[in-house]
Parts: structure tokens; C-alpha cells; sequence
């Protein structure tokens, strides 16, 4: 049997980096989980003694704190300077581009509209950067807004839609004359499912490795069961089962955002193995 | 029989300007027709001696030269300078706005797209305004554009629909990363249409009076006859057939974009007289 990983799977840019960032300073902290995966958390705190601050009010002065890919508000970050904590910031430069533009629009006298979940912690930080921010999801909500200046200047949350933004800046045309659109929108997330759709077209057998209670690795596994019946949702190596594999010739293999490269690697071992 | 005029109709706002402005220039000439109403064209050449140049070349030094709603490109106003003419700027302020725009971002070193019909006089004047601009009509033609900066700010044609432009803002949002948006779209012909629907709901008999050519006078016809099946499009009184309104309770009125006002008065007048 042929094993073959999907053109683009796993961790994105952002996340692969904040990881190396992470392991490069052994005794720090993460402010907030790096990452939604408990067994790379316990990886960096085994390997590199990296630890966990869920709460800003926790961190000691002289600790070595990390940023995450979502940033923070610049609140919190001033805090962290005040307590003379070290701050490494990790945040993904797709998501410091729209804290820029925020910032550079707002000093320029444009309302802001960030389309994206006004409580997931990247929207909190980028919102920070400006004065007249409004956070929206819905199209429907734009008609509303009472904006304090006649131009608009908007960005998406990197993980959203194109298409659902679209609708966003629809609206916004309608009702201002000057809208400036900004297209932060990162194409990872994207760019996985569209491998797995281009791979599971092919396989005969399917494995998506990450949590089950991940939406975007559930995706992934929806778009592969729609294209090859014998697809596998799995967390780890554990849960392959060898029979599914009698017969096939191509297994395809995709994992979630969340999904470290490691945990990757021991299913295709064990795939290995059976040959 | 009651006789209503819809709540928006003929002229917008640009054109009656722009008449009034010819008006009030005694002896001058226009530099292309001013409106698409050859009745119109005769009464200010009667009533004011206005008269009409088609070419530029014909203007001669010491003319008094109307620049009609459509606004010309920059090189023939200077060549209109420099023949010593008396320029008369009548080009609609919402086409001045593009313009500007267009100039300004320019400076500013955006690439520029137009959402309009490229061989329209009003397109061709606002595109002389800048130096890397597209004129474009289909979202199709986006792609392919080699831009010549990363920046992308993009105007309407006045007449243009929002959804069509809002397909081309879609496509330059796929693709590029930071996008202008300048909602130049003047609402005027489509609050004609909405007042023409509203009126053609209620009335049982409806006088569309416009040229037959003219295509948003056709347009509004076709709005009328769905709504009223006795809707009729005249071009003057004189087509008026009085059988039409026999045990006819509510007359709507509404004109075409370049019907003037006299026009649609003297069809009124005819109408009153029935009673």
C-alpha cells in the first residue's frame, strides 16, 4: 500500500513558529494555551520546562512570558512590560498586520470594522489597536453602527471566510462612500482542506489525524468522507485499526491545525510497519 | 380621475444642473450634446442661442464652451484652455467626486480600476485623471491585470448597479491585498425606478413618457407594464389617446431621465382638460 500525506496538512506557518519560538526558551511561559493540543503542551513543559499562565494577574516579575500566534491587547501587553516581565512575542505576523492596519487607519481617522468572533482572543487584540472599532459577524449588524468618521477601514479575522467577508464589505458599501478593505485573511486553513479534498479524491483509504472535538479537523474529515468512504478520524496511532487498510492501495493521510508533526509521524509508522 | 406623478422621476439632479447652467450662458455652445432630448437641444438653442460643437476642433478662441455632466478627459479641457476658450464646468458634482478620487489615489501611488463601460464619455474623462488605471465591466477581467503598484483603489461609474460593482470589488479583494473602495454609484436612476414601481402598484393606468430609445425609459416601462398591464410609454401629448382613461380612477405619471419637465407638464395639462 502507497502512503501519501496531503499537499498541505497539519500546523500552519504561525503555529510551527511559535512552537520553535517556544522551544527556544526553556522556563517561560505561554500566556494562554500555545496551541489546542494538550500532548504538544505537555511535549514543551517535559522537553523545555515551558509553562502555562491562564491568568495575566499570575505572571512574576522577571518572567519569561510568550506571546501567542493570537497576540493580546495592548493592554495586557503594557501590563507585562509593567510587571518587568520578558515578553516574546510570537505572534503570527498574519495576525500583527491587521494590529497595524487597525492602528495606522485609526491614526488616520477611519471608523474600523473587524469582521470576526468579537470574543476569540485574536479579535480582542486587534481591536485594541484602534479607537472606533466595531467587531461584526453578521452582515446585518453593519446598518446599525452609529460610526463616529465617514470613512471605513476594515479587516477580517484571519481564520474567516472570503466569502462570508465579502458580505461584510457589501454592506459597508452601501452605506459609506469610502470603504477600505483590507484582505487579512489567512489561506492555511483553506489551503488543507483543499489538499484533502484533492487527495481523498484519489485514496482509497483516508486517515484525518486530530481532536475530535476540533472543528476545523472535523472539517477536514467531512471533506474526505465525501470523496472516499473509508475515511478514519483519528487522535493518535492507537486508533488505527490494521484491517481497514486489506486490500487498499493508496492511503491518504491529513491532520488538523492542530496537529503536531510528531503525532503524524508515529501513524505513519505504524503504517509502515504493516507493509 | 386622479393624476399622481411618481415621487422621483426625469431629470436627476446633474442634468437639471447642468440645463440651468446652459441657461444662464446666453450665446455659448455645449461640447457634446448636453442631454439625449433633441427637443430639449432645440429649446435652448431657440430660447438662449445655445449651440453645440461635436468636435473640439471647431471651438474657436473667445467661444464660451459648456463642459456637459459628463466631464471631459483632462487633455481636451486644456486643449480648450489653450484655444482660449471660456470654460462653463457643468460636469455633475458625483462625477467630479471620481475624478478626484482618481487623481488623488494616483498621487498617492494606487493602482486604479473603473467598474464601467470604458468607450462612455464619463469614464473616459474620469480615467484621464490618473495614471495606472483599468477600466473593467466584467468581474472576468480582473485576474489578468499586471498592476503596476500593490495598492488598489476602485470607482464606479455613476450609473452603474451595486451589486455588479460589488463582483468586481470581490474579485480585486481575491487578489489583492489592499483595496480602495469608493462607492461613486449616484442613486438618482434607480430612486426613478423604485418611485415608478410604487406608483405602477397602485395606479390602474400609468403614462411612461420618455424617448423610445432611450434605454432607461424602456426600463422603466417594463417596471410600469408589469405592475399595470395599462401602461403605455409616450415620447409627448400628442400621443396621448384619451380613450385610455376611460372609467380610470388613478393616473401615474413618470419620466424618463432626459425628459424635461415641460414636457411632462404639457401632458398633464392634456390629461387635466379630460376632466
Amino acid at each position: 500500500m502507497k502512503i501519501e500525506l496531503a499537499s498541505s496538512y497539519g500546523f500552519c506557518f504561525g503555529v510551527k513558529r511559535a512552537i520553535e519560538i517556544a522551544s527556544l526558551h526553556n522556563n517561560s511561559f505561554t500566556m494562554g494555551p500555545l496551541i489546542h493540543n494538550q500532548k504538544e503542551i505537555d511535549r514543551l513543559k517535559a522537553h523545555h520546562n515551558v509553562g502555562l499562565y491562564e491568568d495575566i494577574k499570575s505572571v512574576q516579575s522577571g518572567d519569561t512570558v510568550i506571546i501567542r500566534t493570537h497576540g493580546i491587547p495592548k493592554d495586557e501587553l503594557q501590563t507585562l512590560k509593567n510587571k518587568d516581565a520578558k515578553v516574546i512575542n510570537a505572534t503570527c505576523p498574519f495576525v500583527t498586520t491587521p494590529q497595524n492596519i487597525v492602528k495606522r487607519m485609526s491614526n488616520e481617522n477611519y471608523s474600523i470594522v473587524i469582521f470576526g468572533d468579537s470574543s476569540h482572543p485574536e479579535v480582542k487584540g486587534v481591536k485594541s489597536y484602534g479607537e472606533d472599532v466595531y467587531v461584526v459577524l453578521d452582515p446585518s449588524e453593519v446598518k446599525d453602527i452609529k460610526f463616529k468618521y465617514d470613512k471605513i477601514a476594515t479587516v477580517a479575522q484571519t481564520t474567516r471566510k472570503k466569502e462570508e467577508y465579502l458580505q461584510i464589505v457589501k454592506e459597508l458599501m452601501l452605506y459609506n462612500k469610502e470603504v477600505r478593505v483590507f484582505n487579512t485573511i489567512c489561506d492555511a486553513t483553506f489551503e488543507n482542506q483543499a489538499a484533502a479534498k484533492d487527495l481523498s479524491e484519489k485514496a482509497d483509504v483516508m486517515l484525518v489525524i486530530g481532536g475530535k472535538n476540533s472543528s476545523n479537523t472535523k472539517q477536514l474529515f467531512s471533506i474526505c468522507k465525501t470523496n472516499c468512504d473509508d475515511s478514519y478520524l483519528i487522535e493518535d496511532e492507537q486508533e488505527i485499526d490494521l484491517d481497514w487498510f486489506k486490500n487498499k492501495k493508496l492511503c491518504g493521510i491529513t491532520a488538523g491545525a492542530s496537529t503536531p508533526d510528531w503525532v503524524i509521524q508515529k501513524c505513519i509508522n505504524k503504517l509502515q510497519n504493516l507493509q
